[in-house]
């Protein structure tokens, strides 16, 4: 495998890390069909621990096979497939090395009742990840609960762990609890924040929700008038939380959130693309519908950021 | 000791195992009368923990003696003996080698007061389970309660060690506290989840309650009315578990609960049988019985699992 | 030391532990007058920790000095000396090798003010028991307490790193805060369930008090009725806790509580022995009488036991 | 290299460290502008932790660049350059062995919600400095806050790790939460108290911000009053906060707060200068303006502490 | 260094510790001018965190230089001079070899809000301990308060640490928070319970405050009262302290509080020595002082415990 000067630029911004991360971040942006543009698709299944099997896999119920999902990602050409411990343990040795492996390391559920510290559960380790055959492992953080300074620790614990044996450490930014109120959660100047402290953090992709005009804190709202930072158009926010994130120099990919139409995906792909960011972690659209559409609508995808749509 | 077609197929489920867990798994399934079948039957003796001595065991006082249990798991042919540390302690030595044994790890009772935390205490190791010969640890995890993810961080941790030393790992899972109703801690939209839940920690065998035809959480029941999942009689309630474990690649068992008459218990194990579920755990119903009593239950039971009733 | 056939069998019912747990557990039981003969009396002093030194040692000052307590077991014949590092520290040197002892490894104190919740602190180690030539730790556990599942875990860790290096455990299970009544802490449902849970946690010997014929929890008493429990007299109240005790595999001992008058003290021992309890701990009974009738006491007590009396 | 007089006068004071830290102290006290005259000034990068992206690098958005600040602070001729583990991994490789920097190991936010009990997050650790080459580890404390003991403890740990392998200890002491007023933050008392205490937990460099002229503690005032301590002016409070760190055997910084004009911030250095201090920690009112500007700033900065201004 | 049959006579006490911790006693119990008599008197310096630098040195701003304390002790012919992390690591090179120093391992301050559970932050480490050649260690514990178990456990894990590295332990032990109230502090029944309860904790040197002859407890006060032990003259009331601290076998010291004018410091000593006590632990009393007149001030005291005046 030799790689494209594309994803040569990308991996210079990772000037700290040693040549395992560097490989393993190398393995995900060189995979499958947006392999080497610097752009990259990747399949989370998590939506299991987070709402229940039935909510999860019955609208498509080969869904509730771990293979299922494994296969999906490899068909469609994507660049990784994360997912939980059973459920990676479940398939990971039937497709060792056809596609790399993200073990999201820890998990919530629709059952916990954290109001201002909602957290999550650990529920994976590196070891877990090395002896699985992972590329990387992933952590939710949910900057603003209560409970946020310690799900930092617990990353940064991880992550340190991580880096030393040559993984890469993929941070899921979500904004929740403490003092925010729902609308702020996805507003811009939070999402941008939480972009920017998963970079401080040591992430090497970040994840976060797509942005609203909305503006949360009122002493950020001060900044973002008088420095008449354009944030009116769904590109320029990505643009945005590009920059937030250390000016380009670290991978931010968007995730979808719920079930919606092909062109609502489709279209916030594009935006995607043109504010900058590197690609889309799209779940639930995808492995809910059933597979003609899904890998229909992953092919549309793919195109977006291959520039052809 | 070779193992059948069966056996192999549950086995090849757990493909990311070590040959040691591989070996400890094959030992439970190839036991006692239903060896070879893919079915088990599981003896549990932690209601001394749970009740109290004189509750569990004055009804039928033999049982007093860690003994007793130990050699009837033995004659009535079982698959697995588990329980509590102290008991096993008691008896592993005159019985070693004899039947799997699986070292219940955590433990709760009934002098506790917490009311939304429910927890237990955890009150043996990996390494107390390796120097008694057991062939697996076994943990309960109560999703649910504001205590869930501490329980679920303590499992994933005593699990990757018991892996790591080619020990099986069992969860029970029963999910109680926090903003759960009475009802809804055996609600089918619960129980599958909690078992799909044990299965994304990454247990070898899943133990839940039999779960009833109640929905306890609104946008589950949404999708359960939607998608016209048939949870209308019990054994496609338990089929319905049996998908949520992974669409059948995790083992799952089901408790009896409370002693009841043997019609009960028996017309309970068929439908687990036709659920496609591997079987039950049976602790009280078997043990307050007289040993003659408790033999024929057992003997019922086994014969329904083998399809001969 | 050759052991006698009553101590061979006691020493069978621990099948599990290692030769060095087995033997510390012989030391005990060969030791003193009541050497070979199944029973045992242990003479504590952690008094000053619980009450104060005056308290403790003011109506026989020369209890100040821990030679004295360490001395007055070895005088009397006694099987075992418990007490708290400091104290032991001061007097194991000397005394080297005369009489087994217990490193108690937690203590709580008369300043404590937690209500619901009492606890210990955790005071000494099982390096400190082995550096001090130890034969076992002791450690008590309050069941029902809000703090009983931390407490539970200490000695669990505590107990596998004991039994490891061939120490034995000893556990003082006594029922305190949560839900419990006053009254319902020396009940005899409570008494032998706290004696069962010392059993399950895996301890060798185990402590508790004198029950009363008082029943606590509803759920037991229900049993207690229906199975026709006798707990009429004492003799039979201790033999349902020895019952709870795995029938008899574990030594169970019986603590004396506040001081008293001889005769009392005589009674307890004998109704301890026709239940087939193995003896008596018995601390302020004993060193805040003068001497001579300290020694006086115990010798009648001892006879109890041989049955002389 | 060879050491100043001066320098050599300073190190002197660490006289318990060994060759490495003191060698790392040497490397910023003998680099760039200010390097051998004892006096300093750092370039601190923890806003967009603390205030978010916008906030931080919007008035001039070469700052979201990580790179930018690491050589604005090499081109200045600084003496070091801080910053938290994300900003560092992005940029330590390009300018490694170019100016020594110091890791921000721990960090707030400001979406915490902690009234009374203010902390911030582990987001570094000795490990990460080692590998990015740093010279020295920064830690914020909140003296007052509740939470301050758990970070002192924090601070010792990682101290005696840092010293172990040769790093130097940067402790930002920075009084508030529990009791403390919102003036009494800056109070003259709390602030040489606050500087103090990081001396006693073994800080190499310790860093407050300017001291005003209230008194917050009553015992602390009567004190002032009958000691008449001159805390009149600017310089006579530096002077304060110098004999509160060991009479002058610990370096001592101030930071700038926030964005203000040119001759505030000079007429600061004047008076830290006057006072004795050893030099400045100044982001925001450099990193915010443009370029040109931030080196003009700085080099009156310099200026002032060469005594040419 | 040959010791004196006094010295001999504490030694043997210790009869559990190694030669290395012996040896360490012997040093404090060897130096000075009480060197060899079984007195001793300690330079504590602590203050600056317990109260701030101001309010601790401005009296004699000489103290604010860390040389100054440790060389007083040495010119004073003193037993030893205790001290923080920071304050020692900037004078134990200078005076290396001089003087026993001992490390006060945890520290509280004036800025901190708790009621019921005060407690202290861990400040230093047995390693730090260890680096700087101390002979002892210095943990303060405040039995009674809501964190005094917390406490405890955090000295009793030193304990061993430094007993292993043949360290000495000495504990301050000073009753507060929880139930006690403010006149109980210094209350007989608790004083002497504290000294109790450090010595059972394993202290080698114990440090109370002069205890008043108010009663605290009312179960105590019944003893006290009923056992006639009398408490009427400051003497008796450290003799019953001594007896609480093993009847002598383990050395306890007397702080001397806030600062007052010398003869009530001097019939203070007088009374300790009297009572039997070891000794004075004397800080503000000295170093708050003019230092000719602290010098006075300390051989006065020597003078007392040499039995001259």
């Amino acid at each position: 495998m030799s790689i494209t000067p594309q994803v040569k630029k990308i991996l210079d911004g990772y000037e700290s890390d040693n040549p395992g991360t560097k490989a393993n971040l190398a393995r995900i942006l060189m995979q499958g069909r947006l392999g080497g543009t610097g752009k990259l698709v990747i399949l989370p299944v998590d939506q299991g621990f987070e709402h229940g099997p039935a909510r999860s896999f019955a609208p498509n119920p080969v869904g509730y096979d771990p293979h299922y999902h494994h296969s999906l990602a490899i068909e469609a050409g994507l660049s990784a497939y994360a997912t939980a411990l059973g459920m990676l343990e479940a398939s990971a040795a039937t497709f060792a090395g056809q596609i790399p492996t993200i073990l999201k390391v820890n998990s919530s559920n629709s059952l916990s009742a954290f109001k201002e510290a909602p957290t999550q559960a650990i529920t994976g380790s590196v070891s877990d990840a090395l002896r699985l055959g992972c590329s990387a492992i992933g952590f939710t953080i949910y900057p603003g609960s209560d409970a946020q300074f310690e799900m930092m620790e617990q990353i940064r614990e991880m992550a340190e762990e991580a880096k030393a044996v040559g993984l890469a450490v993929v941070i899921w930014s979500y904004p929740r609890g403490g003092n925010l109120s729902k609308q702020g959660e996805t507003a811009i100047d939070i999402c941008a924040y939480a972009a920017h402290m998963a970079a401080l953090l040591g992430a090497h992709i970040i994840k976060v929700k797509p942005p609203t005009e909305f503006l949360e804190l009122a002493a950020a709202k001060t900044v973002y008038e008088k420095q008449k930072i354009d944030i009116s158009t769904q590109a320029k926010r990505y643009e945005h939380v590009v920059q937030a994130c250390f000016n380009g120099r670290r991978i931010v990919v968007f995730s979808g959130g719920e079930a919606k139409d092909v062109d609502s995906v489709v279209n916030e792909a594009r935006a995607i693309r043109d504010g900058g960011g590197n690609g889309s972690i799209i779940g639930r659209n995808t492995f809910q519908r059933p597979k003609a559409e899904a890998l229909a609508l992953l092919d549309k995808l793919i195109n977006v950021y291959l520039g052809k749509d």
